[in-house]
């Protein structure tokens, strides 16, 4: 593609998405496309020949853009805010134009000199202490993996370089029941087993119960285990409770485990002063992970993990062939050994102009209103008969259920709750999110999830989703 | 920030982009920033308040611009060629601005269903059968990894769904001494240990030898261990040396062994009928890797990988938590359980807008003027006196070295290589990557490595290049 094509057809593009984003609050929110519905209107193979852009632009207009389900709509209060700000649109753009490619400091300086600015920049918007480097990854899943490996190798003294986990004993990790399913999918993967993963009870708030983990802790031990790492939530995936860190720091310390704290989507809330009560003792953890890719508005991918001891980091994950090799390592962080990957793109960029087109302030406000927002919700949901609220409301999450006096089993119970989200969800007037949750009685049932924090999400937004809820429960959507 | 911002700042990155794009050719290839250059520019924290984006834009103009290195530079021929054609940097730009996220695939049937599609449409375009199904990774070095986790759990019947890789024994990897930095890495994260992982002698070819192979092999078996993993290279690293895969594939099947052929660079040649017999066998292989964001020309990153046995990956990867179940699961891949990342970028749109912008056809008329091109530049080499091919070249990377006849030592001789190279990048005109090889005489000296491929490289740049690589050797640069 020429210069003069792209120029012609990115221009187009950036008037569609302007449009889209202009327009998207007033399309249903979830998709109602059938499965194969996109795929069986593409020809089976690659064109042989190009195609003008204009092709694309259509067939995204036509074939695309009506089977979207709509993240950024007000009304999109699924799964968990991934704002994609436009500023942010604007840097990943730029990113991608430029076609830069880290690999070490040389093959593009600015790429790793932005990430290191941006990733100090939001360790003090989130009121970190300098003890603390960032580093940025494709999601959360990753981080939690490179901090699950981390921990293996600090409990093994470098394994890794001799004989691997297979002579190192039973290695063992804790989370809580409420804790992310990428916790046990990376303990899997870093070769933990499952027999080896604990999922802890939790408090009446949905909180890791310490007590019960001192005592699995224990357990272990008298068993002949190693205690290797504890994961603890600053926000869980269903509920976004909030693990007591201090605690947790504590017995990581007692037990000599690995802290990793999991804030990826609540982690976001630290901007705010006023919130970093609920992650107090954050600074005795060995690793935490935040994405920015969620509630904060950096379009996806930007997940942002945290260590304090980077030289260990590196000792686990770097790699150092001859063509790589420059005369500025040692005195530029090298960030293919900081994860996964060996090359990187610019993701900083997005981060960068996210943080500069808003301000800190600009996304201060736009949380507080959300948490605002949330409180409100809750409050309808107390005072209204019928209906209640799962737990505590510590952010944005509003996690409801409603109990008619008509239904008596458990089984009506959760055929109703997913009626009504599914009827609300079909209507695409909102999108909630349904979920299972063990309550403090023993018994799992299905919830709903109600995320408020997209992007064009107002009062009125909300004030019309408490509308909906209740026509929906009473049949009338 | 608003639609109109967004317009506004939106047209003039299209500009900046199309204005670099056209400029690039002019600028020294290599960035000769200073390290710590940028970032002592930059402000210690984020701005409070939001900024304009036209006080971004400057900055970039003035901050990062300057001290790129220029990968999109026709005289590029550093490390690999990482092409970002302006048509998938258009469908990027959609990607970020339509904010979709994948989960599942009702969270955004486009994004699934296209993945399905230019996957496919890409797997016929490289010759493979219908038995492989591909997905978009990050990165060789993940999808590297994912394939040894697969094979780790192939060989332990399910380790990680009960006592992990602890109780299984010695488990093998094999690759060769040329292979990528990337399979050590994979291998000592997925926990085999590095006294586990072979690295096997090569032909004069710089090829696996295959049968030092087989013999480490049976060397392992007899003591007790279990084959694992074998890793062919279609391109390794420093000299895109070509693994016999069919013979691999013979080995791999005699002793149960998982079979994973890294085609990150190289296996873009494959769109070229010509180029196949080049893995020939790669049907018998369980996973391939093959990063479309190299000398294809995807904007970074992605990188497809292709196995036969779905069920098997999905086995090793899938978590199901009950907030991302939908009536859709069944009947449509669940892309989470393909890989690492639970959360999914669109990044299908950059692959789909590449292959329809340019046309298999286009992208097979680029590759081969290339492949062209590095014949050109080795017929020199070959002709010329003192100058001399390390390796045969097989399709875009050219090895070579300078031995005037007043260096007698190895030491000079080393010194001569990396002062001539380190010559060429300081002066801008070029920029090439040194590397050390050993070569058949045992002997490990530092040679030179010409990547050709970038997009706007024609033969005008090659010959240009064979003046600078004389002027350089001369002392005249």
């Amino acid at each position: 593609m020429t210069p003069d094509e792209f120029r012609k057809a990115g221009h187009e593009l950036i008037e569609l998405i302007a449009d889209y984003r202009e327009q998207v609050a007033d399309m249903p929110v979830r998709s109602s496309a059938a499965v194969g519905e996109v795929l069986r209107q593409m020809p089976e193979s690659a064109p042989i020949e190009a195609e003008p852009a204009s092709n694309v632009i259509k067939d995204v207009e036509n074939l695309l853009l009506p089977h979207l389900t709509h993240w950024q709509h007000p009304s999109f209060h699924a799964y968990f805010p991934a704002n994609a700000e436009l500023s942010s649109v604007l840097g990943d753009l730029l990113s991608s134009g430029l076609g830069q490619l880290g690999l070490n400091w040389q093959s593009s300086p600015p790429l790793t000199e932005v990430e290191q600015v941006t990733c100090d920049w939001l360790r003090q918007a989130l009121g970190l202490s300098v003890d603390w480097q960032g580093v940025i990854q494709d999601t959360a899943s990753t981080a939690t993996l490179v901090a699950l490996l981390c921990a293996r190798e600090k409990s093994t003294g470098f394994a890794q370089m001799s004989d691997g986990v297979r002579t190192c004993g039973e290695l063992v990790v804790y989370s809580s029941q409420q804790a992310h399913s990428s916790i046990m999918k990376a303990s899997l993967l870093a070769g933990f087993g499952q027999n080896s993963v604990r999922a802890c009870a939790v408090n009446a708030d949905f909180s890791i119960d310490v007590h019960a983990l001192a005592e699995m802790i224990e357990q272990d031990l008298a068993a002949g285990r190693k205690p290797c790492a504890i994961v603890g939530c600053t926000g869980t995936t269903a509920i976004t409770a909030m693990d007591d860190i201090e605690q947790l720091a504590q017995l990581a310390e007692i037990y000599n485990c690995w802290l990793h704290v999991d804030g990826a989507m609540a982690g976001s809330a630290m901007i705010l002063p006023e919130m970093r009560h609920l992650w107090q003792g954050v600074e005795q953890a060995d690793s935490i992970v935040i994405n920015p890719h969620k509630w904060l508005g950096t379009v996806f991918d930007c997940s942002v993990y945290y260590v304090r001891d980077v030289e260990h980091l590196v000792r686990v994950m770097s790699t150092n062939p001859s063509y790589l090799q420059t005369s500025a390592d040692g005195q530029a962080p090298n960030y293919r050994d900081w994860g996964i990957p060996l090359g990187r793109r610019f993701r900083a960029m997005k981060l960068w102009w996210l943080l500069r087109c808003e301000g800190v302030s600009g996304l201060q406000q736009r949380l507080r209103r959300d948490i605002d927002n949330a409180r409100w919700l809750a409050q309808q949901i107390e005072q209204a008969e019928h209906w209640r609220l799962i737990a505590p409301v510590a952010l944005q999450t509003v996690c409801i259920i409603h109990e008619p006096p008509h239904i008596t089993t458990a089984e009506q119970l959760d055929n109703h709750t997913q009626s009504w989200c599914e009827a609300i969800n079909s209507s695409g007037e909102a999108m909630l999110t349904p979920a299972t949750i063990t309550e403090n009685d023993g018994e799992t049932r299905w919830m709903v999830r109600v995320s408020i924090g997209a992007l064009k999400t107002e009062r009125l937004h909300i004030e019309h989703l408490w509308q909906v809820l209740q026509k929906s429960v009473a049949g009338q959507l």
